[in-house]
């Protein structure tokens, strides 16, 4: 919204810096009007006060079989990494790069960061023992895990998670964030494996989850956050009245629905199946690297003598198709570009655009 | 919202403890069903991230005349004080009682809280001297004023404002909340007059705004903060990124826009006035002590014999109308309920069966 403000002569047709799944906002959209509009609900949900972060707790608590009082609301996940960062994390923090950046610019004045970079001669891919190690000599309080990780996708399997819940269960806080989560799977059954049920066993854990990007819906400002239920406590005690809107909470609600997280399932695993074709087709092209990737969008290397900068623009001008230029992105030195899946159709016209930008293609 | 839902079976018909003015909800539905519902934006508001803190700052710059690096946006007011509490106020704040509790409430663990008594035999009206040498006296980094006060709807003309500020020059923050000025006037005119200015001169000055009252739109979540602009600068140095949502960003254009707001003028007065001819009526009543008030709700004493919970559970169950029993108000000691001003048809109900309850009329 806000590039297409500040460049209005320019028609984006395709927003590929945007990563969310257009089939979930589709339904979402649906339930929005038969529910909120048609009913005339809406009014209720502008005028009043939405409900308290505690009672939005208790709806989700049953959705994702984590007791209340281990959740916290917060109003997009960029709310949760500052009240973490802002409330917990104390002198050292560890965090792998490249990565999204409120992990690092969001810390406290006080707060050192430890940069442990993804090599890209391992496909950005985390070596687990090397990160632990770095921590536990680095004497770090507070190690960030993002899963899969933003820019690149990568995944990280449950058994490695498992392995770095154990090698760092002495550090006060463990932040995994999960945001991408529901783009994941490690079998033909497309189930993906959140890590919410490890706070049960290890009370240093911070699943971090925003909703913007698996629901679609990042103009409502949905996320929580599952932690020991000190920290929550800690949180609510003195803010986070009311830090979410009307809109929010009637999200919640629909979530604590069976009927609506069974038709949110469909469009995720189609999403997955488009995005996994889409992939394969960009992988097809010969002049760029695609990354491995388990997320809704994937790193791409373009060719050395094509600055980032300038593909964004070309693409922009001459086919209306926005990528995100990975040229500020901490700890990824090269020609780098993320693309986000879109919809079918969307991702079929990035595919032969790009194409056609290398000359792949015949016109 | 929470009540009906934790009481199902009990009626709500009228929420006096609701503090907004419903003829701006309805101005406000009204565009909004326009602009966003019919025109097909609302997708687009919903699916997409709203505009970033600064963006939306430089929209409201306009509206209110003050220079955008002075404003802070605000998720509500709550988050705004919560920031406030949180970075810059310091070992010690003074505050008057009764009052809006999360002034104290969010109040870091290291910061010592001087409560300033209002007194009831001066119907809770501000002494301005002593409120300021008290300030003086203790030492204080903070002070807090909310113009019109809550529970009370006690007014400090801006003789009085200009005279705290002059006394208060000194100490770094002095906190003014003006979440009800909008409801209050000093001449015939009913212009209402902001504190906002004042920020160009004194730089310890800090505006806080809700937007809820005023405008009707709790459930959106908007309110703004003006203050020296090292104080913005320092809240977004690591954090509020994305803090509103798209409603709350499409509630803030409207705000820009001249048509909107002579709209806004017409609805502002109109229930000023009927509030006006609801306090009269409510003053009418014998057996109870209305207090005078320049906000949208008046504070009301109830005859000693009548406890204001008792009081309340009976105009619930009897005739359906939901008032604020002051029972949990720091600092005010007796039978005390708050009743909002709602639209002029509630307001006679209201008026009607307070009387009824108190044997003042013939059924």
């Amino acid at each position: 919204l806000t590039i297409k403000k500040e460049l209005p002569e320019i028609n984006i047709k395709i927003d590929a810096c945007f990563l969310s799944n257009p089939y979930a906002t589709d339904l979402f959209m649906d339930r929005f009007k038969t529910d909120v509009i048609d009913t005339g609900l809406i009014r209720e949900v502008l005028e009043f006060y939405p409900s308290q972060n505690n009672i939005i707790s208790k709806t989700l608590s049953k959705t994702i079989d984590v007791p209340e009082d281990n959740i916290f609301i917060g109003n997009g996940a960029t709310e949760i990494i500052q009240a973490i960062f802002h409330n917990f994390v104390e002198r050292k923090v560890i965090i792998n790069i490249p990565t999204f950046s409120p992990y690092y610019e969001f810390v406290r004045e006080d707060t050192e960061v430890i940069f442990h970079q993804l090599k890209k001669e391992d496909n950005f891919c985390l070596d687990v023992e090397s990160f632990c190690r770095r921590a536990k000599e680095s004497g770090v309080d507070t190690a960030v895990i993002i899963n899969p990780n933003n820019p690149d996708g990568g995944y990280i399997k449950n058994s490695d998670i498992a392995y770095i819940c154990n090698e760092l269960g002495d550090i006060p806080n463990l932040i995994i964030d999960e945001s991408f989560i529901h783009f994941t799977y490690e079998d033909s059954t497309y189930d993906f494996s959140s890590s919410e049920q490890l706070v049960k066993k290890y009370d240093n854990v911070i699943i971090i989850k925003s909703m913007s990007k698996d629901f679609g819906i990042a103009g409502i400002r949905a996320g929580y956050c599952v932690m020991d239920k000190q920290k929550v406590e800690t949180l609510l005690k003195n803010g986070y009245l009311w830090n979410v809107n009307g809109l929010t909470e009637f999200f919640f609600n629909l979530c604590s629905e069976e009927k609506f997280m069974l038709e949110y399932e469909k469009v995720r695993v189609k999403y997955i199946k488009y995005t996994n074709e889409f992939i394969k087709q960009l992988k097809a092209i010969e002049k760029i690297k695609v990354y491995p990737s388990k997320a809704n969008f994937v790193l791409v290397e373009l060719p050395e003598q094509i600055k980032s900068q300038t593909f964004v623009k070309d693409l922009l001008i001459d086919s209306g198709i926005y990528f995100r230029s990975c040229d500020d992105k901490k700890g990824l030195e090269g020609n780098f570009v993320r693309i986000a899946s879109r919809d079918r159709e969307q991702n079929d016209v990035i595919v032969r655009e790009i194409s056609k930008y290398f000359g792949d293609v015949d016109e």
